[in-house]
């Protein structure tokens, strides 16, 4: 058989690792596939730069049109909406397998990458795109494939894991946390995409529709960042015996006359501290993954960095290239089931409060009325000295606590408006949806 | 196209969730193939008993020779060598993919059915036979195909796993740890092949196989169960902070000449209380996939049960029948490393070792003699106040324990067994080896 020719799109970090690899471990991923893998070409914006690779210059081309008219197999590592999506269609329709580490691209414009790998009969694969090695695209769109997916729960984005983790075990405030991460390269000079929840909700509407077979776009995506998130929030969840967790949240639900649905969101949330992810420290991801049959099954590991990102490439190049030996394809988008994607307002979840009040009888039978009159029954309630605030107010205060039973989310947010503006009600202090639990 | 025929070997508590499923889930996986699965048979030794499943009655045979012949798909849970062996070779010869849950015949004989395979141009999947539906064999086949594997670390045995963790949460002995498993249902009647390793060694020879690209067989394993760990062993390991559990491990080795090997083996060991591993209670399986590019990841969930089994067999029954449709093949057998399988007793690893030794100046010296005369360095010594033991000894006594540093197994075998001769030393009461930490 014939050398299998393989195109790099990009060579940064990522793209910078994945030829070393291709190239250093040649021989050993040759028996792998069968044949080698022949690098033809590595399309970049400046070709003469030094990248510390130790291939052929000639590889190098500004020209990544041609370069993709070349190969058998394209991998993408250039990021960002375009070029990438024409130069990955260009390449399916040569005939070419894909893979690509493009997240925000899939969770953008996945359905025409799709039907354009369904419509030239070649592959496109995509692991890189969650959570780098960590397997989870190829768990539920083939492991699981005979099963019933209810749930996916995780923390998909490292940036923000770090950032809570710092907040939590310092003490110290957001904008202390993320300086720190930038520090160390956990976060970007421009932490927006991260901590606004921009990256996890692209990973979340990935897993969504690998997961519930439905066309689950970003757009679709519930999301919250965790620039809102304090230090009191933090000290308020630890109170609980919790941790605060930025989670990204792939639901199946039934509506009351039986109707499936899926709901999917990023939000940061109150989870146990004795659920698996609230022990998920610094920048690390862990995904729980929960079916009919299979029960939870939970992923864990280094969700970003070159070379976890270049080993769930490359294992996906391996995977294409056994295909085209073989003759044969792996799995295309199935969005058969198409279920009705939820608003957040329809979602069914629970709220933890906290709010300062005057400290007086018959304070707490308003509040109470409040979270009835919105349909929102109440779990536990609980009185706290009120911390010392400045200026103090005239009046004796109380800081009161309260977690509620599950409700629609809409009904939940009604609420804390209404508690809101409550005479007795000095100030909602903070407001966090709690997860993990059953 | 035609629907594909599947036919089922086996209907004991696996088999059945999968005809369950198979049927009652028809229309979704026929959308995830592209095309029905349509049960053809059930080959059974009873065809008249009472399975509680709602299939075409005449589906059930006794004439499983038959029955392959007529299938597009085979899916063995019968178990066991023969006949599974004999029919799993036949479908393979009339061309039908096979999906099998049998850990025992692919550890004893994988390269007979390997080969039957690659001659025949079939799927050979068998997920399930590893930790049913916890995803192992896919992602280390696939996911990982680009990457090269350094080690497997895991709790692959969840009967062992629940008795270990019963003695260490209760303190009771070995003996009454594993009938309350069998009370509960997590042990046989007879226990051996869990508890003595033999079914874990089975997975690690699976997964050594596929990790290391060379063929590893059940008895290529080093195999200790953990009919041996004592109450007082698991005490021992309380008061260095470490948790006892049996552990599969696979290897890849590298000796002075920078020759690769690898070693496989199942032993209990002691393995530090913050190890994610220490914490996997109950009868939950749990596995560290150590790669060179994609660093640690940790897979986890419930590594037995019908219905957890069945999810992994149905994904493989998917996989094999997309693969029809597409007109390819899953990977094969890859073997190409052919790394050199090393004995126990050059595989580098670490004691815990706890004596009964006489009190009195001197004593430590010629035990130290002793580990150094077998070329082991000594990480820490610790005197404990000897437990009153009766008859009580008539000189003073005390308790040593000593945490050696890494040396081949062999030279740390010696030591004991040259500690039990010295004549101040009374019992070597605990050896055990220590893992998890770098």
């Amino acid at each position: 058989m014939e050398p299998l020719k393989v195109a790099l799109l990009g060579c940064g970090v990522v793209g910078t690792e994945v030829a070393r690899l291709l190239t250093t471990h040649a021989d050993e991923l040759a028996r792998r596939v069968g044949t080698p893998l022949d690098l033809v070409g590595i399309a970049v914006r400046r070709p003469n730069r030094d990248r510390g690779l130790a291939v052929d210059p000639a590889l190098f081309t500004t020209d990544a049109n041609d370069l993709v008219k070349r190969a058998d197999i394209v991998v993408e590592t250039i990021g960002g909406i375009e070029p990438a999506r024409t130069l990955i269609l260009e390449a399916m329709e040569q005939g070419a397998g894909v893979v690509t580490a493009n997240k925000a691209l899939l969770a953008e414009d996945g359905p025409t990458l799709y039907e354009a790998a369904e419509r030239n009969r070649v592959d496109l694969y995509y692991e890189a795109a969650v959570a780098a090695a960590i397997p989870l695209v190829r768990p539920l769109r083939e492991s699981l494939a005979g099963d019933r997916v209810l749930r996916v729960l995780g923390i998909v984005n490292g940036t923000t894991n770090y950032v809570l983790d710092k907040m939590r075990s310092t003490g110290m405030g957001f904008a202390e946390a993320v300086a720190q991460a930038q520090a160390l390269g956990y976060a970007e000079a421009d932490p927006t995409a991260d901590v606004e929840g921009f990256d996890a909700a692209a990973k979340a509407a990935i897993l969504a529709s690998i997961a519930f077979h439905t066309r689950v776009g970003a757009n679709d995506v519930h999301r919250e960042g965790i620039t809102g998130v304090t230090a009191g929030d933090i000290v308020s969840a630890e109170a609980m015996g919790a941790v605060v967790k930025l989670l990204a949240i792939c639901e199946r639900t039934r509506d009351a006359d039986g109707v499936e649905g899926v709901s999917v969101r990023v939000h940061p949330a109150m989870i146990p501290g004795d659920h698996p992810l609230a022990g998920v420290r610094e920048a690390y991801n862990a995904v729980f993954v929960e079916a009919e049959a299979a029960g939870e099954i939970m992923f864990y590991g280094r969700g970003a960095g070159g070379q976890p990102t270049s080993s769930a490439v490359l294992g996906d190049v391996i995977t294409v290239a056994r295909n085209r030996v073989s003759g044969g394809r792996g799995p295309g988008e199935s969005a058969y089931a198409d279920l009705l994607i939820k608003t957040m307002g329809e979602v069914p979840t629970r709220y933890h409060i906290s709010l300062d009040v005057e400290d007086r009888p018959g304070v707490l039978a308003q509040v109470a009325r409040v979270f009835a009159e919105n349909g929102v029954s109440i779990e536990t309630v609980r009185q706290q000295q009120s911390p010392v605030r400045e200026p103090m107010p005239p009046t004796a205060r109380a800081a009161l606590v309260v977690v509620t039973h599950t409700a629609p989310d809409a009904a939940l947010a009604a609420t804390v408006e209404a508690l809101a503006e409550l005479d007795v009600v000095d100030a909602v202090t903070s407001v966090m949806r709690v997860e993990g639990e059953n």
